[in-house]
């Protein structure tokens, strides 16, 4: 473990003895560091390791130390220098080299104002690398582990990407349920304990609410939430806010129109949510009654003094909006009533005449995938910003998975 | 897009103002090229934009400019030099930096005679890279996305296969069918135009005739159909051709018998369609009653100068051939007719004898997956090229993937 | 195929004339290496061809020569040396850059002391590159393929991560059973055949006892099993007897408690047989009634000379051992008798009152998946070795993908 890491300018024996460590719940460890028993003692979760130097390590359950900040802006992995992008945050804790302030990304509670912002940055360095340096080696010799519990292709093949753009490698599951594992009776626990020591980070889908933080809990090597059952999905968030910004220019001061099914869609309360980290915003929701944002969001939006209002009038939301947010209707969420799946569907369609009343800097975005709630003549209007939108997903996880990986 | 391009030679701006460029369908763009708000103009379809200089650059949908060919012979891809092989090519237009022909392969009518050879030529260097250069990396940095709507795990290897024997990656879904977006009710297009966002090249299966085209006239990337129902199979095509030169050592002139399930497979098909491309050709065609060659192919073959003729007697057309050209009886046409099916299917089997009656320089082809129609104890036999011929498929993948991306 | 070697100090001739080869089966070949109709010769199966200065190279049936030995000690893959880890090995023929001594590994029974011991110690090297060389290139230009007839993620993604780990690359079907061309009737060698082609090496998990045999037979390039239904899955059970010399410190004089089931596990009873292969070993067998060891390894240690008794004792057991190796009830072996089931799975758990009994120094082993018959309070303690013993599995992958592919 530490025997590992040889680093000049940092007095690091080889052989630490008596070196101690905090772990993430605050426990304190006390052992002889490289040899092999006290690997066993780190084995139930991560723990950061200070020495006299100021110098820290994150070590891994898995017998790994993923980084070494020395000085606080070095970045190593197991000894090995990290290239790094050259940035320049006015933020000094965002500053090159520093440790990424989130071990794991759950939920999109867990991102403020500045951290959206310092993330962002990185965001646009990613779309750079991604257009100008194909052969980017950023994350060469770490390995993603996708562990898929329910099919979600668009996002699994959005994070491979991501990793395979800044040359890091991937292990595939797409479909983890029929995990001969979890089908014999095995838990998410074990499962996880048993992925970490094959992989560098795990990306993971399910279908139970409160799996990401569960696995988070139990692995030692970062874990993304690629969307938990009726839960979470903080990285489809982050590239919503991120869009509007790469879109319109700003956050502030925006007016956004959430149109279609609000009662069930996890990204528009997301979004909601993070926008009201901004300040000056205007929201207006557009949705058949059957399917209106609940209370709790209002009731949030009141509370940080967020402006909202309710409208029936699509054409004169639009006309006031920079930007209009639709949604499918989920007809699975219907169950047999059709009859209100089919009305809720038809009643608010972006098509042409919408985007007529549309101001020329607004534009329309959807999480896709869509049916027929944005009508394909508008496709072709260069303020469609859906498939746009997806391509920021790529960006986007691009910045955490390098973040996570080797910091700032 | 545009700003990321720096080519010492080309009087090219970073930010280059009211360049034009014209779309596949010849429509005209103008624009502020470099701006955000141009990068949407281009958003629907590709586009090849020509400057004074003569210089060319393709731009895709997803805001890459693939290639960039500075008087014609110079391949840059984003800026970066592509290295590419050194052939020697007699025709001018396949001389190495040129741009590929093809913007994708669909169907086996995209080829004529000239850029089969050239094809080919590629292919046999594709060999020697195979077998020499393991660590080659011609495609370093590319990306292939395998979109299988229906598994096929022979051709998705292959194709897979072939990209990272070359140094690329992919990113693979082995059932796209249950891509949950399509299960949603998402379009081909839309899929196509998020896929593309994550990839550089698409590779596609499908269960529906046409499929192909439709990806192919949505993305912004080269597409490969990799089989769309009862439709096409290029790849296979130019993989039975390219074996019968392999094999044979020309393709004028030759005498080849092809045998078993004429009117069902896709693959006889598209070969006597091919074979018509060179001179003094003779096909012979050897079936059961109910799967006999169907007229279309015949009159085609007539209305090109092919000869052609049905026999009953697979021993007097094998000491005649160069190829025997063997396929399976497709059970899954018969339906309920089982009777049928076994009747057809123990009538021409090439075997021991039938090798027998073959000349010594003859060779036996078999599009693979074989049952009994070629008996195992013929796999010992020189002349049993069908697994050599699915190997070929792999130089002849290879082949494609680096004309579409990197060009001649 | 020859033709691409080139070699100094080797007295080899681009084109050979009349070199011979022999076949694994002893069957002698001569002809004209280096030309298209002798490698047609060669296809059968592989073959290792001697040359008049002692220089050996094996013909892989796809055409490739995957290693040259010349003078028993230079390792080359067609012509581009294989970079190698330094190690010292007593073993001459264990020493860095002979061939490895297995083509394939089948099952448990191929291993020797003296091998397992030489394979272990690449295992440990195995563990620095991991944690040490994130960008490693052992493997450059390598691909395997991963054959799964049945799914195991847990084993597919240990040999992904180690042929990714070394810098290889892979090609994954997780459910070739679904292989379209195994569903329309192909038989498993026309299958490995095609796949051969694609691939340097073949991973294979088969629902089928014997497949990985057969394949092996077939294959021209290595092949290993990653189980074969009711057979043998031999990289588990060297991943078992690595883990106890890991944590134990050695073999001989080793006492190890195998619990569980005894009657259908393939783990305890390939353990109990790679146990005899090492001094003064006691084995206890502790297992519900219902499951007990079989009189066939309990006959085969007795000729090896090795003690072991049976328990209803687990404390008592666990009190004595170094190795405490629990097993899960199999369920699906009991077929609609859940009452013996649920009586068997009750009856032996290993829990802190088992801990308390074990000495300070032993450890609890177990193949993974568990259910309950380890609890999860036993997790926590440094005497509990399955996650680590997981984790050993990718370090003999490593090693064994390795060893078949550029040797010791």
């Amino acid at each position: 473990m530490v025997s590992s890491l040889s680093l000049s300018g940092c007095a690091l024996q080889r052989e630490l003895i008596g070196a101690t460590a905090t772990d993430i719940n605050g426990k304190f460890y006390q052992g002889v560091l490289g040899s092999n028993r006290v690997s066993k003692q780190f084995l139930v979760s991560r723990s950061i390791c200070s020495f006299s130097d100021g110098a820290q390590t994150r070590f891994f359950s898995n017998g790994k130390s993923l980084r070494w900040d020395c000085g606080g802006n070095r970045l190593l992995r197991n000894g090995v220098h990290c290239s790094v992008l050259s940035t320049e945050n006015h933020h000094s804790s965002f500053a090159i080299g520093q440790k990424f302030q989130l071990d794991d990304v759950i939920e999109a509670q867990q991102f403020d104002r500045d951290i959206l912002s310092a993330i962002f940055q990185v965001a646009r360095e990613m779309e750079e690398i991604e257009k100008n340096s194909p052969g980017s080696q950023v994350l060469k010799g770490y390995l993603m582990a996708t562990l898929f519990y329910e099919p979600s292709t668009r996002t699994r093949l959005s994070f491979e990407s991501a990793m395979k753009r800044l040359g890091g490698e991937v292990l595939t599951t797409e479909n983890a349920r029929e995990f001969s594992s979890a089908a014999k009776g095995e838990t998410l626990e074990d499962t996880i304990r048993t992925v970490e020591g094959y992989s560098d980070i795990i990306v993971m889908r399910h279908f139970e609410g409160g799996a990401a933080k569960r696995a988070a809990a139990t692995a030692g090597i970062p874990v993304i939430n690629a969307g938990d059952g009726p839960g979470q999905h903080p990285t489809q968030a982050l590239l919503d806010v991120y869009t509007i910004e790469r879109e319109i220019g700003r956050l502030d001061g925006i007016r956004v129109g959430l149109v279609g099914d609000l009662a069930n869609g996890r990204t528009v309360r997301s979004l909601a949510y993070l926008l009201s980290k901004y300040q000056d915003v205007k929201i207006y929701f557009v949705s058949p009654e059957v399917v209106k944002m609940k209370d709790d969001i209002k009731d949030y939006l009141k509370s940080k003094g967020v402006k909202w209002e309710e409208s029936v009038d699509l054409m004169e939301v639009a006309s006031k909006c920079d930007v209009v947010y639709q949604t499918r209707i989920q007809k699975e969420r219907f169950g047999e009533r059709i009859d209100l799946y089919e009305e809720a569907r038809g009643k608010y369609i972006v098509d042409r005449n919408v985007l007529g009343a549309m101001q020329k800097h607004a534009v329309v975005m959807h999480p896709l995938p869509r049916l027929d709630e944005i009508t394909v003549e508008v496709d072709g209007d260069p303020r469609a910003a859906y498939f746009r939108q997806a391509k920021n997903g790529l960006y986007i996880r691009m910045a955490l998975l390098k973040l996570l990986l080797v910091g700032w």
